[in-house]
Protein backbone atom coordinates (compact mmCIF):
# COMPACT_ATOMS: atom_id res chain seq x y z
CA UNK A 1 0.00 0.00 0.00
CA UNK A 2 1.22 3.23 -0.90
CA UNK A 3 2.87 5.46 1.79
CA UNK A 4 1.58 8.55 3.47
CA UNK A 5 3.59 11.57 4.01
CA UNK A 6 2.67 13.96 6.73
CA UNK A 7 4.80 17.36 7.37
CA UNK A 8 5.10 18.34 11.41
CA UNK A 9 2.89 21.60 12.69
CA UNK A 10 5.29 22.26 15.23
CA UNK A 11 7.77 20.96 17.79
CA UNK A 12 7.09 19.79 21.12
CA UNK A 13 9.24 21.55 24.26
CA UNK A 14 10.71 19.16 27.63
CA UNK A 15 13.37 18.99 30.34
CA UNK A 16 13.57 15.54 28.97
CA UNK A 17 17.07 14.76 26.14
CA UNK A 18 17.91 11.24 27.54
CA UNK A 19 15.11 8.49 26.77
CA UNK A 20 16.53 6.63 29.68
CA UNK A 21 15.21 9.26 32.01
CA UNK A 22 11.92 10.30 30.27
CA UNK A 23 8.46 9.28 32.13
CA UNK A 24 7.23 6.43 30.59
CA UNK A 25 3.46 7.89 30.49
CA UNK A 26 2.16 11.47 30.97
CA UNK A 27 0.11 9.96 34.26
CA UNK A 28 3.57 8.92 35.90
CA UNK A 29 5.12 12.76 35.16
CA UNK A 30 4.29 14.12 38.10
CA UNK A 31 3.47 17.57 36.59
CA UNK A 32 6.48 17.89 34.79
CA UNK A 33 6.15 21.17 32.46
CA UNK A 34 6.39 21.09 29.03
CA UNK A 35 5.78 23.68 25.54
CA UNK A 36 4.46 22.62 22.50
CA UNK A 37 5.31 25.38 20.00
CA UNK A 38 3.14 25.32 16.90
CA UNK A 39 4.61 26.59 13.73
CA UNK A 40 2.87 30.56 13.10
CA UNK A 41 1.44 28.77 10.23
CA UNK A 42 -0.71 26.52 11.88
CA UNK A 43 -1.86 29.01 14.93
CA UNK A 44 -4.90 29.81 13.86
CA UNK A 45 -6.06 26.19 14.50
CA UNK A 46 -5.69 26.86 18.11
CA UNK A 47 -8.69 29.16 18.74
CA UNK A 48 -11.13 27.87 21.47
CA UNK A 49 -8.36 25.54 22.77
CA UNK A 50 -7.90 27.07 25.48
CA UNK A 51 -11.29 25.91 27.12
CA UNK A 52 -9.84 22.38 27.43
CA UNK A 53 -7.98 21.05 30.32
CA UNK A 54 -6.44 18.62 28.86
CA UNK A 55 -4.93 17.24 25.21
CA UNK A 56 -3.85 14.45 22.94
CA UNK A 57 -0.63 14.84 21.33
CA UNK A 58 0.23 13.13 18.68
CA UNK A 59 3.54 13.00 17.50
CA UNK A 60 6.85 11.38 15.99
CA UNK A 61 9.14 9.20 17.67
CA UNK A 62 12.17 10.92 16.10
CA UNK A 63 14.78 8.82 18.00
CA UNK A 64 13.45 5.45 17.68
CA UNK A 65 15.35 3.61 14.88
CA UNK A 66 13.77 0.52 12.84
CA UNK A 67 11.34 -1.46 15.22
CA UNK A 68 10.78 -4.80 16.34
CA UNK A 69 7.43 -6.83 16.64
CA UNK A 70 8.03 -8.40 20.40
CA UNK A 71 9.34 -6.33 22.56
CA UNK A 72 9.63 -5.56 26.50
CA UNK A 73 7.16 -2.83 27.73
CA UNK A 74 9.10 -0.59 30.30
CA UNK A 75 7.19 -1.95 33.49
CA UNK A 76 7.58 -5.81 32.88
CA UNK A 77 10.25 -8.33 32.14
CA UNK A 78 8.37 -10.10 29.85
CA UNK A 79 7.78 -9.60 25.73
CA UNK A 80 4.90 -8.74 24.36
CA UNK A 81 3.44 -7.94 20.75
CA UNK A 82 4.22 -4.45 19.80
CA UNK A 83 0.45 -3.37 19.26
CA UNK A 84 -0.28 -4.66 22.90
CA UNK A 85 2.51 -2.28 24.41
CA UNK A 86 3.62 1.00 23.96
CA UNK A 87 6.78 1.29 23.48
CA UNK A 88 8.15 3.82 20.59
CA UNK A 89 9.99 0.89 18.06
CA UNK A 90 7.04 0.58 16.20
CA UNK A 91 6.19 -0.33 12.35
CA UNK A 92 5.08 3.22 12.52
CA UNK A 93 7.08 5.81 15.13
CA UNK A 94 3.76 7.59 15.87
CA UNK A 95 3.06 8.54 20.06
CA UNK A 96 0.51 9.59 21.79
CA UNK A 97 0.01 11.25 24.92
CA UNK A 98 -2.47 12.86 27.13
CA UNK A 99 -1.12 16.23 28.80
CA UNK A 100 -2.71 18.81 30.79
CA UNK A 101 -3.09 22.29 29.13
CA UNK A 102 -2.05 25.18 31.78
CA UNK A 103 -1.89 28.58 29.06
CA UNK A 104 -1.57 29.51 25.87
CA UNK A 105 0.29 32.30 24.53
CA UNK A 106 -0.16 33.09 20.88
CA UNK A 107 1.42 29.90 18.96
CA UNK A 108 2.80 28.76 22.32
CA UNK A 109 0.78 26.20 24.34
CA UNK A 110 2.23 25.58 28.42
CA UNK A 111 1.67 22.10 29.25
CA UNK A 112 1.89 19.69 32.26
CA UNK A 113 2.77 16.06 32.86
CA UNK A 114 5.16 16.12 29.72
CA UNK A 115 6.35 12.69 28.82
CA UNK A 116 7.79 13.98 25.79
CA UNK A 117 11.52 14.41 24.58
CA UNK A 118 12.84 17.49 23.85
CA UNK A 119 13.03 17.99 20.37
CA UNK A 120 10.04 15.82 19.31
CA UNK A 121 8.08 16.54 15.74
CA UNK A 122 4.33 17.46 16.38
CA UNK A 123 1.84 16.06 13.95
CA UNK A 124 -1.65 16.95 15.72
CA UNK A 125 -2.89 18.14 18.01
CA UNK A 126 -6.80 16.86 19.33
CA UNK A 127 -8.95 17.59 22.70
CA UNK A 128 -9.31 15.53 25.04
CA UNK A 129 -12.92 14.96 25.54
CA UNK A 130 -14.55 13.44 28.01
CA UNK A 131 -18.06 12.64 26.40
CA UNK A 132 -15.83 10.92 23.71
CA UNK A 133 -12.89 9.60 25.06
CA UNK A 134 -13.45 8.37 29.09
CA UNK A 135 -14.71 3.94 29.19
CA UNK A 136 -16.41 1.99 31.36
CA UNK A 137 -15.73 -1.95 31.94
CA UNK A 138 -12.12 -1.41 30.99
CA UNK A 139 -9.69 -4.67 30.06
CA UNK A 140 -6.28 -3.56 30.53
CA UNK A 141 -4.44 -7.09 29.71
CA UNK A 142 -1.33 -7.84 30.89
CA UNK A 143 -1.13 -4.41 32.26
CA UNK A 144 -3.46 -5.35 34.87
CA UNK A 145 -1.54 -8.02 36.58
CA UNK A 146 1.58 -5.34 37.10
CA UNK A 147 1.52 -3.25 39.91
CA UNK A 148 0.89 0.15 38.80
CA UNK A 149 1.97 1.63 42.17
CA UNK A 150 5.69 -0.07 41.74
CA UNK A 151 5.94 1.67 38.32
CA UNK A 152 6.21 4.68 40.49
CA UNK A 153 9.58 3.84 41.87
CA UNK A 154 10.65 3.69 38.24
CA UNK A 155 10.29 7.77 38.44
CA UNK A 156 13.11 8.78 35.99
CA UNK A 157 16.21 10.29 38.03
CA UNK A 158 14.73 13.75 36.45
CA UNK A 159 11.42 13.98 38.29
CA UNK A 160 13.11 13.39 41.20
CA UNK A 161 15.56 16.41 40.88
CA UNK A 162 14.47 20.04 40.57
CA UNK A 163 12.61 19.97 37.64
CA UNK A 164 9.71 22.84 37.24
CA UNK A 165 6.70 21.17 38.08
CA UNK A 166 2.68 22.19 37.77
CA UNK B 1 10.98 20.50 9.23
CA UNK B 2 11.41 17.17 7.13
CA UNK B 3 8.47 15.18 6.20
CA UNK B 4 7.57 12.37 7.97
CA UNK B 5 6.46 8.92 6.00
CA UNK B 6 4.49 6.56 7.29
CA UNK B 7 3.08 3.13 6.09
CA UNK B 8 -0.08 1.35 6.44
CA UNK B 9 0.21 -1.92 8.65
CA UNK B 10 -3.36 -2.79 7.60
CA UNK B 11 -6.64 -1.29 6.17
CA UNK B 12 -10.01 -1.21 8.58
CA UNK B 13 -12.98 -2.52 7.23
CA UNK B 14 -16.59 -0.99 8.25
CA UNK B 15 -20.15 -0.99 6.90
CA UNK B 16 -19.96 2.77 6.29
CA UNK B 17 -18.49 3.61 3.07
CA UNK B 18 -20.28 7.36 3.02
CA UNK B 19 -19.07 10.03 4.94
CA UNK B 20 -21.98 11.78 5.82
CA UNK B 21 -23.64 8.42 6.67
CA UNK B 22 -20.66 7.21 9.47
CA UNK B 23 -20.61 7.73 13.20
CA UNK B 24 -19.26 10.81 14.15
CA UNK B 25 -17.54 8.94 17.09
CA UNK B 26 -17.01 5.77 18.46
CA UNK B 27 -18.82 6.16 21.68
CA UNK B 28 -22.18 7.00 19.90
CA UNK B 29 -21.45 3.97 17.26
CA UNK B 30 -24.13 1.70 18.84
CA UNK B 31 -21.83 -0.69 18.51
CA UNK B 32 -21.32 -0.95 14.87
CA UNK B 33 -19.16 -3.85 14.04
CA UNK B 34 -16.12 -3.86 11.69
CA UNK B 35 -12.34 -5.26 11.41
CA UNK B 36 -9.21 -4.38 11.78
CA UNK B 37 -6.88 -6.20 9.34
CA UNK B 38 -3.71 -6.31 9.82
CA UNK B 39 -1.05 -7.05 7.02
CA UNK B 40 0.47 -10.44 7.60
CA UNK B 41 3.71 -9.05 7.96
CA UNK B 42 2.95 -7.15 10.55
CA UNK B 43 1.03 -9.96 12.80
CA UNK B 44 3.41 -11.25 15.20
CA UNK B 45 2.74 -7.85 16.69
CA UNK B 46 -0.80 -8.98 17.88
CA UNK B 47 0.59 -10.91 20.45
CA UNK B 48 -1.15 -10.54 23.61
CA UNK B 49 -3.38 -7.96 22.25
CA UNK B 50 -6.58 -10.18 23.43
CA UNK B 51 -6.15 -9.26 26.93
CA UNK B 52 -7.31 -6.06 26.16
CA UNK B 53 -10.98 -5.20 26.12
CA UNK B 54 -10.76 -1.93 24.12
CA UNK B 55 -7.83 -0.67 21.59
CA UNK B 56 -7.23 2.73 20.44
CA UNK B 57 -6.64 3.14 16.46
CA UNK B 58 -4.66 5.28 14.38
CA UNK B 59 -5.36 5.91 11.31
CA UNK B 60 -4.92 7.73 8.13
CA UNK B 61 -8.45 9.76 7.06
CA UNK B 62 -7.62 8.89 3.47
CA UNK B 63 -10.70 10.46 1.23
CA UNK B 64 -9.80 14.08 3.58
CA UNK B 65 -8.85 16.81 0.98
CA UNK B 66 -6.46 19.57 2.28
CA UNK B 67 -7.68 21.42 5.26
CA UNK B 68 -9.12 24.19 6.91
CA UNK B 69 -7.45 25.81 10.16
CA UNK B 70 -11.37 26.93 11.19
CA UNK B 71 -14.01 24.17 11.02
CA UNK B 72 -17.65 23.43 11.97
CA UNK B 73 -17.62 20.93 14.12
CA UNK B 74 -20.23 17.90 12.95
CA UNK B 75 -22.29 18.53 16.79
CA UNK B 76 -22.72 22.49 16.31
CA UNK B 77 -22.83 25.31 14.13
CA UNK B 78 -19.75 27.63 15.17
CA UNK B 79 -16.74 26.99 13.99
CA UNK B 80 -13.89 26.65 15.82
CA UNK B 81 -10.00 25.91 15.51
CA UNK B 82 -8.89 22.44 14.18
CA UNK B 83 -7.29 21.92 16.85
CA UNK B 84 -10.33 22.19 19.04
CA UNK B 85 -12.30 19.86 17.36
CA UNK B 86 -12.06 16.32 15.77
CA UNK B 87 -12.97 16.79 11.88
CA UNK B 88 -10.67 15.03 9.64
CA UNK B 89 -10.18 18.22 7.24
CA UNK B 90 -6.62 18.75 9.37
CA UNK B 91 -3.21 19.63 8.82
CA UNK B 92 -2.23 16.42 8.74
CA UNK B 93 -5.19 13.66 8.53
CA UNK B 94 -4.63 11.34 11.23
CA UNK B 95 -7.56 9.83 13.24
CA UNK B 96 -7.91 8.50 16.55
CA UNK B 97 -10.67 5.78 17.50
CA UNK B 98 -11.03 3.86 20.88
CA UNK B 99 -13.06 0.74 19.85
CA UNK B 100 -14.24 -2.35 21.58
CA UNK B 101 -12.01 -5.71 20.99
CA UNK B 102 -14.47 -8.46 20.45
CA UNK B 103 -12.18 -11.25 19.00
CA UNK B 104 -9.21 -12.53 17.34
CA UNK B 105 -8.36 -14.42 13.92
CA UNK B 106 -5.24 -14.54 13.20
CA UNK B 107 -4.68 -11.27 11.80
CA UNK B 108 -8.09 -9.68 11.73
CA UNK B 109 -9.38 -7.92 14.63
CA UNK B 110 -13.41 -8.05 15.22
CA UNK B 111 -14.39 -4.73 16.83
CA UNK B 112 -17.24 -2.93 17.75
CA UNK B 113 -18.21 0.71 17.69
CA UNK B 114 -16.46 1.21 14.54
CA UNK B 115 -17.11 5.25 13.45
CA UNK B 116 -14.34 4.74 10.46
CA UNK B 117 -14.97 5.23 6.92
CA UNK B 118 -14.37 1.26 5.02
CA UNK B 119 -10.89 1.04 3.34
CA UNK B 120 -9.13 3.43 5.74
CA UNK B 121 -5.80 2.30 6.20
CA UNK B 122 -4.22 1.58 9.52
CA UNK B 123 -1.53 3.35 11.42
CA UNK B 124 -0.89 1.92 14.81
CA UNK B 125 -2.56 0.07 17.16
CA UNK B 126 -2.18 0.85 20.72
CA UNK B 127 -3.43 -0.73 23.86
CA UNK B 128 -6.10 1.07 25.79
CA UNK B 129 -4.99 1.25 29.35
CA UNK B 130 -7.45 2.64 32.01
CA UNK B 131 -4.10 2.84 34.21
CA UNK B 132 -2.69 5.40 31.43
CA UNK B 133 -5.33 7.12 29.31
CA UNK B 134 -8.29 7.59 32.24
CA UNK B 135 -8.33 11.47 33.35
CA UNK B 136 -10.80 13.16 36.14
CA UNK B 137 -11.58 16.52 36.62
CA UNK B 138 -11.81 16.97 32.43
CA UNK B 139 -12.98 20.29 31.14
CA UNK B 140 -14.04 19.61 27.69
CA UNK B 141 -14.20 23.30 26.33
CA UNK B 142 -17.68 24.15 23.51
CA UNK B 143 -18.43 20.24 23.86
CA UNK B 144 -19.54 21.04 27.45
CA UNK B 145 -22.18 23.21 26.34
CA UNK B 146 -23.83 20.95 23.98
CA UNK B 147 -26.37 18.32 24.45
CA UNK B 148 -24.14 15.03 24.13
CA UNK B 149 -27.88 13.44 24.36
CA UNK B 150 -28.73 15.42 21.10
CA UNK B 151 -26.27 14.52 19.47
CA UNK B 152 -27.61 10.57 19.39
CA UNK B 153 -30.44 12.13 17.23
CA UNK B 154 -28.09 12.64 14.87
CA UNK B 155 -27.42 9.64 14.52
CA UNK B 156 -26.40 8.43 10.50
CA UNK B 157 -29.13 6.46 8.78
CA UNK B 158 -26.87 3.24 8.22
CA UNK B 159 -26.82 2.93 12.51
CA UNK B 160 -30.92 2.53 12.47
CA UNK B 161 -30.96 -0.13 10.02
CA UNK B 162 -30.48 -3.27 9.88
CA UNK B 163 -26.55 -3.17 10.64
CA UNK B 164 -24.71 -5.68 12.54
CA UNK B 165 -24.12 -4.47 16.28
CA UNK B 166 -22.59 -6.04 19.03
Amino acid sequence: MNSITNTPIGVIHSPFTDPADTPIQSIFADGARGAVEVFPEYAAGLKDIDGFSHLILIYHFHLAEGYSLISKPFIGDIEKGIFSIRHPRRPNPIGISIVRLKNVRGNILEICDVDILDGTPLLDIKPFVHQFDQRADIKSGWVDDQHIDEVKDKTPRALKGSLSKC
